[in-house]
C-alpha cells in the first residue's frame, strides 16, 4: 500500500488530493494519513496542505524495497526483497533463505553489515548508508564447475551499471574485484549450495563503495563519490545493477558462458598484463593472455607454457 | 554420565554394586538410580538385585549416541553426534549445522526420515529402526570439482564395512549407489557449501537398508537382512562404517584421490560393462572403461572415442 501511495506521489510533482488517493486505493482518509505518517517516519519529506493535499518533496537515501521496486521493471530479479538496516552478513541470510526455497532472484539488502565477508572469509567493511551490500539468490541449471562464470557475469554487470549511472570506466581485476583508476571499488563473492554435479542455488554477494568519503577509505580503495567528486543516488545505481544482472543472466542462459566471457574481456584490467598469482602456498608468474570459457585465467609462463588458473590472489606486476 | 554408567555395565557381565558405580562416578545412589531409570525407559534391560547391584541384560537396537560412541575409537569422525528418533531429512539439518560452524566429522543420525532424499531430489524411503540414515559433515580443503571423490570414498567405506560386518560382497554402481547381488542396498548423496574455488563444507548422506523385511522392499532393492537371512546389529555396522570413512578420509588427505579411485575400481560393478548413461536429456552409450582421478567415468563409445562423464543415471546393459 505504501508503495502505491509513493508511486502516485512520485508520478505527480504537484499536490495530490488526499480524497483522490484514498478513493483510488479504496482506503479511508484516516488510513491514508497513517500510511503517510509511516512514510514520514521513514524519512520521506511529505507536506500536507489543507485543500491541496499531499506532495512529496524528497525521498531519503535508503535502499527500501519500495524504492528499489519503483520503476525497476525486471522480470525475476528482486521481485522479492529482504531489506535490513543492518545484518551480520547478507551472505549468511541468503544462504539460509536459499535452503528455505527462496525463489530465483530473491534479493537480500543491508544498509550495513557487522560481519560482511569477501573471498576466503576476508572482511568486507560495510559502513552504514555509504555502500551497496547485497546478496542475490540465483537458481541456474549448471554444474558447480560453471559457477565462476556467475562471478564474472556480476562483474560485467557492475561495470556496465557504473558506466551508465556514473559515466565512469570500471574494470574487472580477475577473478572477483572491480577497480576504477587502479583502486578497488567493489568485490564479489559467489557461494554455492550444490550436489556434486548440480547447483541447487548460488548466492552472489556484492559490496560496492558508493558514497564513502575518501578519509574513510584505505589507500588501495576508492568510492564512486571520490571518483565523481559528488555523491550519487544508491537507489538509481542499484536498480541499474539489478537490470544489468538480469540482462546478462538471460544472455548467459540463452547463449552460454561465451557471451559473458566476451564482455568480460573488454572490461578486463588483468588481461595483457604481467601477473603473479598466489594460490594457497604456490605462486605462478607470467602474462595473463586470456580468460577461458569456464572463467579460468590463462597464464603464459616465461617457459612458454600456458597454465590455466581457476582462482587466486592476483598481483599486477609493474609494466616493463 | 549415562554413557559412563553404560560403559561399566557393558564391560562387566556380572552384577555391579550400585555403591561402587556411584562412588566411581562421584554421584549419589539416588542420582545413579535416576540415570538407570532413564536408561530403562530408553529400552536398556537393566536388572537391579538387592545386595548384588545392577546388571545389563540387553541393549535396544537404537543408534543412540552413547551406543555409537562406545568402543568407536575414531579420531574425528562422530566425536559429535546429533541423534533423532525422526527427522524430515538428515541432509537439511546437517547443511544447517555446517553453516553454524559444526566441527569436521559431526554426525547427524535419524531412526527415520519423513522427507529423506537422494540425488536430484529423489525420495529415499527411510522406515523406522530398519536402516541407517546419516549425514556427515566434512571440511576437506578441496575445490568443488574434487567433491565427487568423497562420494566414491563413502561408497568404498560402505563396501568395506558390509564385508567386515556381514561378510557380503557389495559393489559400487557409479556414481553413488551400492549393490549386492545386483540389487540396491545403499545410496549416497553428497552436497556442498562452497565458494567457487574452495569447499566450505561437504555433507555426505548415506541411506543403507539393514534390517528391512523383503516384503517392504521394492523389487530392485534389498537389505542386509534379506541377503544374510537374519537381522544384524545396526550399531556394529555403523561403527565399522564410521571407522572406514575415517581411514579412507585420512588416506585421501595423505595420498590424494588416486588411492581412493584405486580402491573404487576393485569394488566397481560398472567398470567393464556396457552402459547407457542418461544425463539431463541426452544419453551416451558405450563401454565403461575406467574411473578418472576426479571420479568421472570414462566411456568408450562404439566410434572408439572415449568420453568423460561427470554424473548421470547409469543403466547397465545386458552383457552380449
Amino acid at each position: 500500500m505504501k508503495e502505491k501511495i509513493l508511486g502516485y506521489l512520485k508520478k505527480e510533482h504537484e499536490y495530490l488530493s488526499g480524497d483522490e488517493i484514498a478513493s483510488r486505493l479504496g482506503i479511508s482518509r484516516q488510513g491514508l494519513w497513517k500510511h503517510i505518517q509511516d512514510l514520514k517516519d521513514s524519512g520521506y519529506d511529505i507536506v500536507a496542505v489543507p485543500h491541496l493535499g499531499y506532495r512529496l518533496l524528497s525521498s531519503p537515501d535508503r535502499l527500501f524495497a519500495l524504492e528499489i521496486t519503483h520503476g525497476l521493471n525486471t522480470k525475476f530479479i528482486a521481485k522479492k526483497i529482504h531489506y535490513f538496516d543492518y545484518l551480520a552478513s547478507t551472505m549468511d541470510l541468503a544462504m539460509q533463505l536459499g535452503m528455505q526455497s527462496a525463489v530465483n532472484g530473491t534479493l537480500v539488502l543491508a544498509e550495513s553489515q557487522t560481519k560482511g565477508r569477501g573471498r576466503l572469509g576476508r572482511n568486507w567493511f560495510s559502513p552504514k548508508y555509504k555502500g551497496i551490500y547485497l546478496s542475490l539468490i540465483l537458481r541456474p541449471k549448471i554444474p558447480p564447475s560453471v559457477s565462476p562464470v556467475l562471478t564474472l557475469l556480476s562483474a560485467v554487470s557492475i561495470c556496465e551499471a557504473v558506466k551508465k549511472v556514473g559515466g565512469l570506466d570500471a574494470q574487472i581485476k580477475w577473478p572477483n574485484d572491480i577497480f576504477i583508476n587502479n583502486k578497488k571499488i567493489a568485490g564479489i563473492l559467489t557461494e554455492l549450495n550444490a550436489e556434486v554435479d548440480k547447483v541447487n542455488f548460488v548466492v552472489i554477494g556484492i559490496g560496492l563503495n558508493v558514497n564513502n568519503d575518501k578519509s574513510a577509505l584505505i589507500a588501495q580503495a576508492t568510492s564512486l563519490k571520490e571518483q565523481l567528486g559528488q555523491p550519487i543516488s544508491r537507489v538509481g545505481l542499484l536498480q541499474e545493477l539489478l537490470r544489468r544482472i538480469e540482462n546478462n543472466y538471460s544472455l548467459f542462459e540463452d547463449r552460454g558462458a561465451k557471451a559473458i566471457i566476451d564482455k568480460c574481456r573488454s572490461f578486463s584490467l588483468t588481461l595483457g598484463r604481467r601477473v603473479k598469482i598466489y594460490c594457497q602456498d604456490k605462486h605462478i608468474e607470467g602474462a595473463a593472455v586470456d580468460i577461458d570459457q569456464d572463467g579460468a585465467l590463462l597464464i603464459r609462463k616465461d617457459s612458454g607454457l600456458v597454465q590455466k588458473v581457476f582462482s587466486g590472489d592476483v598481483m599486477h606486476c609493474r609494466q616493463p
